[in-house]
């Protein structure tokens, strides 16, 4: 069988995608809106045994950034892998080979660049044929934000109702908006809860349902500021909602507390730089301490040399809008 | 005329005073329960001058750690006073020396101890019968929370619905429960906003009301806690209500971010003592960036040792339940 080999955007929420409505499909209680990102990638390589499984065969081999996944993380992979065999109708094993450009559970959407490229490459070296739309509900299930990583440049998801509408689709081009994302590294520390967990909690926070009923009015907000290229209707928004969401997290049951002083450096130092220097740049945090920076093309030096001298900050990624997911040539193994 | 000097101690509170339903009395948009403090105190001495104040006279000499408060600060006392002249029919110009043995403004309520002091030695300066409900609900005009040090141990004030109904009242002895609270003194630096503009702003945020709408729930969770000495039942509760008025805070419109690295640092270290050494202790934090660390007196040398071992933590204040406002023998003049 062919290899194929696909690599796949990570994507920054503007409006965030917290709290499932309904846990088995992740069907989301709120839509949101990402900018799909060029540089921060995950690349992988599925080739499906010509061998079909028997009973009690080994399982699929996964290996992520070269150590194979075990455990929950890895029984995630092959419950998606299933879903794509059933689609097929194949009982065939899959070698998974998978790289990160970014370190993984970080705040920085490994699970969506992850199951989006796994989702595209599995299919395709299936030969199956679905269209943009039906991967992206497909990769939905792996994870709720990979379906955004299904388009380039900036996506909106929409809640939808069930399986088949709960699907994203691209509002602008990439090309539409020179808009810099920089990524404050504060830490290279695994996440206690991954978000997966955490979307199940979101309904334990007596803000919950106020963040949603909010996030009703931000969405036509941010779509807005997007069209104009607007940087300040769009920084307000996505830092309002970025307080938000981990105001839900803090006070659900349990509390989950991403945070750490670092991230707090960050984001105080931003605010000080747009207040005192004038400095056009707005902060998003998603479930991890690092924080997401965004601004113009002209001001990205100045924010990512501010940034890197801050002494929490261990690394700067910068990464500008993307494309939706690509073959490329190298396959991984 | 004769000179008084009284010692209130501030308070910290369970449930966050944050909000109000009418700005211009400090009614607040829900009750609040609080400890007050033996060891972080303000003493006021007040003497009320001989002669009368003449239009165009100067103002009112008001002293505060040694410097003269000019500028709203100084108005807002000046207001309190008049407040006490026109209960007293008088005119009198007022000269007032006030002293925090804790840093001011830095989430340790100055203004609530401060307000509490000077109300009940400047009404007692002018030999005015109130009683301490009465004392509760006028200090409550010159700062809210320090309708809270008017009583001693652990307090509540009840919401009411005007002037003479929301006051403070005592629910138990100092003796009741020998609770300790270690502030963890992360900043010394000034707050931006005051407390009493912030809970002008506690509306604007889309959270306000559903963290409102929880406290009542709460309020009779701590109430028991403290009356069974309960500490993780209390503790608990006071973690979700100091996210959750942080969360309003941020979510403003101004958005307040109180919160600094150290901040982080240390309720991130408070998380972890509990869940790596079951070190029973809990935190809140108020309209700054320090955080109260509350736990059991066999607990506190080490809770002490373990926050004064912190990178970001300049000084641990502890305290102990304390005593309402009394008379000190040393004026400050």
């Amino acid at each position: 069988m062919p290899k194929t080999t696909i690599r796949a955007g990570s994507n920054i929420a503007f409006i965030k995608y917290w709290g499932v409505e309904d846990a088995a499909i992740n069907l989301p209680q709120t839509s949101s809106i990402s900018m799909t990102l060029a540089d921060a990638y995950t690349t992988t390589t599925v080739e499906w045994q010509s061998s079909s499984a028997q009973a009690g065969d080994q399982d699929d081999d996964i290996v992520i950034d070269g150590r194979t996944l075990r455990g929950e993380a890895g029984a995630r992979v092959v419950r998606h892998l299933d879903r794509i065999r059933a689609l097929a109708g194949t009982n065939q094993r899959a070698r998974v080979a998978s790289r990160n450009n970014f370190p993984m559970a970080s705040g920085i959407a490994s699970s969506a660049s992850g199951f989006a490229a796994l989702t595209v490459a599995a299919c395709q070296a299936l030969g199956l044929d679905m269209n943009a739309t039906q991967l992206s509900a497909l990769a939905r299930l792996g994870s709720g934000s990979a379906c955004r990583s299904l388009f380039g440049g900036f996506v909106l998801w929409d809640r939808g109702y069930d399986h088949e509408t709960s699907v994203a689709r691209m509002l602008f081009l990439p090309e539409h908006w020179d808009l810099y994302d920089l990524v404050a590294i504060v830490s290279h520390g695994e996440k206690k809860v991954s978000s997966e967990g955490g979307h199940r909690l979101a309904a334990t926070s007596p803000l919950n349902q106020a963040r949603v009923e909010h996030v009703k009015t931000l969405l036509p907000i941010v779509q807005e500021a997007i069209a104009q290229c607007d940087l300040e209707q769009l920084g307000e928004a996505i830092e309002w909602d970025a307080l938000a969401m981990h105001a839900v997290m803090q006070t659900g049951s349990p509390s989950l507390l991403y945070w750490q002083p670092g991230t707090l450096e960050v984001i105080q130092a931003v605010r000080r730089w747009r207040d005192e220097e004038g400095l056009a740049a707005y902060f998003t945090i998603d479930a991890g301490p690092n924080v997401h920076v965004l601004c113009a093309a002209e001001d990205a030096p100045t924010v990512q040399a501010h940034l890197a001298a801050l002494p929490s900050v261990v690394d700067v990624l910068v990464s500008r809008p993307g494309p939706a997911p690509y073959a490329v040539t190298d396959p991984l193994f």
